[in-house]
């Protein structure tokens, strides 16, 4: 007889219950119905078991021995890194109390779940700055994250810095770092999970892992790395302004948009790269240029969309990143709202405004056809390929410096951090 | 000696030009800089050549010549189709007087870069309420192509219509037939070109000959045919509410999303079924159901976003259709910024809010994390897999019918023509 079974499972322990018509293991969460006992299984989902059909519940782990499992041993041979931790699914796990999911907050706790990476990397910090959902990460946060980055780059024992984020908007993270690093000389990682590290499809461990290999490659860039495709075979390094979010809840959500990935990483640590990149120089020195203008707004154009939007937007904004068409259009003056003049008025006004694509793919053209030459003419800056949540975060980084039309101008249509790609058909 | 070379060429010829290095062939058009001569060659592109370099410039074919080529023969053995024209790229062309774009308003001149439909189908009537580029269509607009569409459906000769439109918001269109046409008893097929029918590379002429073979097709749904690849091999017929445009200039920029396409259509008119659909049924009769309240925003959310701009859309509009997160988030009390608040007040003004994804791909579910718990528990509409841009265009149909917030929620969460896909894993 196994000794557990002397004990009664309690909150948290992994569990098997026998019923008359079948055997369920899974870990035992709290329930606020006295006559079902509730299981979290292996897949994540929870069911309720009705106590009078329970013949036995053997407890098969404590919560208590899980919890002890990670033993973090320094090996002098391997390199050193630096890991920033600020919240989302990655950072979040199952509450045995209420079903739901909570945040990890003990470093120890964080990495029980993928021990791999101790045999890659010594991890020399973990920096917890805050923990946050990625919704509710803003531009004061993207400053504080980036201030971290830049203290562990200039430390000359790290090889390179991991982010662990929520997805929703981490792509606006990764521009904004994009811009906020100058001079960079080592890798930026940023990474991600779908699914929450103690559920048994999680993504957290691969990307983690590919994630490492990632900072101490010579790709001194700032990269989100995550899986490929829905198979756990290896990740892409997506360059951080050529990124976007594309899946609720896929583990490929991620994709690199009018560019291709910088490289492939695989579990093993094989590289394969695919893409220009800038080379490691663990001698520079990174800067920080982390100033934002926050009076900046992201306007999706719609069919029948009243210009009013624009008279408002402009008393409270100073710069507007607009997704209209394809190439770059909003209503004209065969239409029934024109809104060609209320674009004029609020640039006239000194609003600065800025044109991308909804179609998230291709580019901006303002020579195809007359209405976005007129649209160009009258002031709107038409920015090529460039994502809409990468050109918000440009702006902000711009109006910071200056509010000169012409030198924003001429700022926004100068690739500063690959966020701009003429090389390649798109 | 070939006669032609006798005569001086114009405006709109071909040509072809010897240069010391080069032979040219393109369609002279008209150049403002009188010691060049500008050619738009077959790519679509224009190019100058210097007077003084040119050696011959010989007359290939006149302007006129082309025009005259199509004959329209009625065949009395082929089924009968009603086509109606918008707009878009489809119905413009070349002005050789300018190099750029003018819109085609004759019929004959519509079709004479495509006569292989007129082996296919004949026309019964070429319609053409208004012509507009898409970002220029508004509700008004719907409403006039549903009708004219309603008329032709229910014309016991017709087999089906074809309905030319712009490309960038096609799938505004689509949508608000889906939901106007009800009892949908033939196909209703809205395609277009991603470049213009007088260019080389052109997608017009397989896209308008598959949409011939859908409009004869059993299939009785609203769909949006067009390239499916960027080869020349195949369309999809896209199910009007689940399709959207994803590249602003690729000639496959039209994706089914968090949906399979209803069928491949091959030019040779063989029809491969792909997901479910409803079959033709002649007999029956459509009817029109086009009322849409206009005063409905579209907001995508974005980091760092004010919340200051809910309390100004609900001073203005009934409805509100936002883009959150993946899974449906925006900012909650653990942000600077908290949106709950303003969204619960806004909800008690009367305002009806729904809740889409802007990652597109996927759906958003409220019960993963408890802040969508929360924005959900304050009334705000989770509309699962819908596409924001078909759930803008189903909140101003619905709100055209009631304004309580049972009902509309209620209608807003039945699937009515496809919008919703509970079946698949998306």
């Amino acid at each position: 007889m196994n000794k557990n079974e002397e004990k009664n499972p309690g909150i948290g322990d992994k569990v098997k219950i026998i019923t008359p018509d079948e055997e369920i293991e899974g870990t035992l969460i709290a329930s606020s119905e006295p006559s079902l006992v509730i299981i979290k299984l292996k897949s994540g989902y929870n069911i309720g078991i009705k106590k009078e059909n329970i013949i036995n519940m053997k407890l098969i782990e404590e919560a208590e021995t899980r919890e002890e499992k990670l033993k973090i041993e320094e090996k002098k041979n391997l390199p050193y890194i630096d890991i920033i931790v600020t919240g989302g699914t990655i950072s979040s796990k199952v509450d045995y109390k209420t079903g739901g999911v909570s945040w990890i907050t003990k470093p120890e706790e964080l990495f029980k779940f993928y021990p791999e990476i101790f045999n890659i990397v010594n991890v020399n910090e973990i920096k917890i700055p805050f923990m946050k959902a990625s919704e509710n990460i803003d531009y004061e946060d993207w400053k504080q994250i980036a201030q971290e980055v830049e203290k562990s780059l200039n430390n000359k024992n790290i090889k390179g810095v991991i982010i662990t984020h929520g997805t929703d908007f981490l792509h606006y993270t990764s521009s904004a770092l994009s811009f906020f690093l100058k001079n960079l000389n080592k890798p930026v990682v940023l990474t991600y999970a779908q699914r929450s590290s103690d559920r048994g499809s999680s993504d957290a461990k691969m990307n983690l892992l590919c994630s490492a290999h990632a900072a101490i490659s010579d790709i001194a860039e700032v990269i989100v790395v995550g899986h490929a495709s829905i198979n756990d075979d290896f990740c892409y390094a997506h360059r951080g302004t050529k990124v976007r979010k594309l899946h609720s809840s896929r583990r490929d959500a991620f994709k690199s948009v009018n560019d291709k990935p910088i490289a492939k990483i695989f579990p093993s640590g094989k590289i394969e790269i695919m893409n220009k990149y800038k080379k490691r120089e663990d001698s520079k020195k990174v800067k920080l240029d982390a100033n934002f203008n926050r009076n900046i707004f992201l306007l999706k154009y719609f069919p029948s969309q009243s210009p009013d939007i624009i008279d408002y937007l402009s008393k409270k904004y100073d710069g507007l990143i607009i997704e209209g068409s394809g190439l770059g259009h909003v209503a004209s003056k065969e239409s029934r709202e024109n809104w060609i003049p209320y674009l004029r008025k609020a640039i006239n006004n000194g609003m600065i405004i800025c044109m991308t694509s909804q179609t998230i793919y291709g580019k901006v053209d303002q020579y195809v056809y007359s209405p976005a030459r007129e649209i160009e003419k009258i002031g709107v800056i038409y920015l090529k390929d460039m994502l809409a949540e990468t050109a918000f975060v440009k702006l902000g980084y711009v109006l910071s410096k200056t509010k000169n039309y012409e030198e924003v101008k001429e700022m926004m249509l100068q690739d500063i951090a690959g966020e701009l790609n003429n090389r390649r058909e798109n």
